[in-house]
């Protein structure tokens, strides 16, 4: 009899996801970072994306709540960001072994009441039911103007590949870059109101593993420069800084594409709007969807290959 | 140490409900069927709630597959009608083992798929992850004209108390009904477009518990018309009919209360719209919310006693 254990995630959801049934008011259904739907007439389209947080797999017992909370919430919004949008409401279930501490509970609604203070986000309320961990179901849901959502779908050749912030080691011993990072608000709506990014994706599983979602979508190939991958200090301090830049994950850092024609107008505005937050240019698209190219500053090269985790299997 | 089972549910969520930061834009927060939502100029308020299905708590490791999604879905989008509105999509968060057989997911699909298919739901997506026992979480997300969400608190002294359908055994031996209820959208639409519902809820863990919800709400009290209330074929089988109809849940009906002036036009309209749909009054809203009093048929009253199921206490 096969468990999902034999099929892993991914072709998981490559066969359920062609058979969900979709509504004509429905831009872009699953698949994306969001969801986007639209009503007649409304001057705004509405972003909606559910995320897990699991003990075990996405913190540990004695990961302070407080940091489960926030968590659990940047996560979310971080979708949204990742579609140029604007998050506003989010609702919560959680799921807790009845023998859980009332402190640890109150730690978890402490936290995501401070985060939604933070990102101006009203809780809707949601439900509570017993089960065998802790477990918390955030669901966020956004704005974003009428059609200006930015999707994975859009790259095209030619275009210049940016990442925000530094990569790599976000859960590596005494990094806190996990529970601790910015969802990148602002920068995605930037992104999105200038007409500046091509496709948007948030770097929730790696480069190695994110970037061919982007690629998959827009039926396009990458080159990246080793080199130019922005590491953090965290991936610095490790044997394989590189390889825990691409492969490590939970960075939430935004991965973007730029036209040609608007990289000047991009890197001025920019330097302006966040001067504090790096943009890198890691790469270039290619039309060519096979082409995934890691290039080496000796002139050697790679393919780039995907090692993120994935659920049901644990690391590839 | 305190645990959540020394305060159970319904105190949690008293303490916490009062603290979620809200923003302006929610004409409706926690506490609700759904939370209500409104962006301006919009036609529409939006509809949001969020319902977890856990394994040994919703469903048996022996319920088929199919029934545990259609169940899945029709509990959320009964919240929606208990508002008045229209459900128009789905997320759906599946939590499983890894271990979990493929067809037992591929049937909670299907019935989801065939569920969203019968009352024209986009399934938009969700996520997907490892952990201790099958869970299915669902947030629906509806829609309502602006400003006519039925709410849970509009009820007032000598308005009629009125239930759908017929209660009591959704879940004991042999009955089906908590897998196979249908969600009174049709109905809960009905009585929000012409203003007939006052106040409205669904009826998840039955009379006893969700009477006193809207009541609360309404800051009103009921007398109950013991002999009225509408018993369902498995409530009639068992020794107690009247306490399965009041205490059981999982009936689905919706609880809801007409003013007196519109009483005549209520009834004239629903036989003609629902001929098949009975439409049982079973009481009268009294001014004192301390007054919740169930009248036999001899004369004799016996107050209304909440006994439903809490989460992390089990039966009170």
């Amino acid at each position: 009899m096969k468990t999902l254990r034999d099929i892993g995630e991914n072709n998981l959801l490559r066969s359920l996801l062609p058979r969900l049934p979709q509504r004509a008011d429905t831009p872009v259904g699953p698949g994306d970072d969001c969801a986007v739907v639209r009503l007649p007439g409304a001057a705004d389209d509405w972003l909606l994306t559910t995320d897990p947080v699991i003990e075990h797999r996405h913190f540990l017992p004695d990961t302070p709540a407080r940091r489960i909370g926030r968590k659990a919430i940047a996560r979310a919004i971080s979708d949204i960001a990742a579609m140029g949008g604007q998050p506003r409401w989010i609702l919560i279930n959680l799921v807790a072994p009845a023998g859980t501490p009332l402190a640890r509970i109150r730690g978890l609604y402490a936290g995501m009441i401070a985060a939604a203070r933070r990102w101006r986000l009203g809780i809707l309320g949601g439900d509570t039911a017993e089960g065998a961990a802790l477990e918390l179901h955030i669901t966020a849901i956004g704005c974003v103007p009428r059609g200006t959502a930015v999707l994975r779908s859009g790259a095209r050749a030619r275009d210049a590949l940016y990442v925000t912030g530094r990569l790599g080691g976000a859960w590596r011993p005494g990094c806190r870059h996990h529970l601790l990072f910015e969802p990148r608000i602002d920068a995605g709506r930037f992104l999105a109101r200038n007409d500046f990014a091509t496709a948007m994706i948030d770097l929730s599983d790696g480069i190695a593993t994110d970037l061919p979602r982007l690629l998959d979508a827009s039926k396009r190939g990458a080159l990246l420069d080793a080199d130019a991958i922005p590491l953090s200090r965290a991936a610095q301090r490790t044997d394989h800084p590189l390889r825990h830049a691409l492969c490590d994950g939970e960075d939430f850092e935004l991965l973007f594409t730029i036209s040609p024609s608007n990289l000047d107008r991009f890197k001025t505005a920019w330097k302006q709007q966040f001067p504090r937050l790096p943009a890198t240019r890691i790469g270039t698209i290619v039309g060519s969807p096979k082409q995934r190219i890691l290039q080496y500053p000796d002139g050697s090269i790679a393919p780039l290959q995907s090692s993120g985790y994935q659920h049901f299997q644990g690391m590839e």
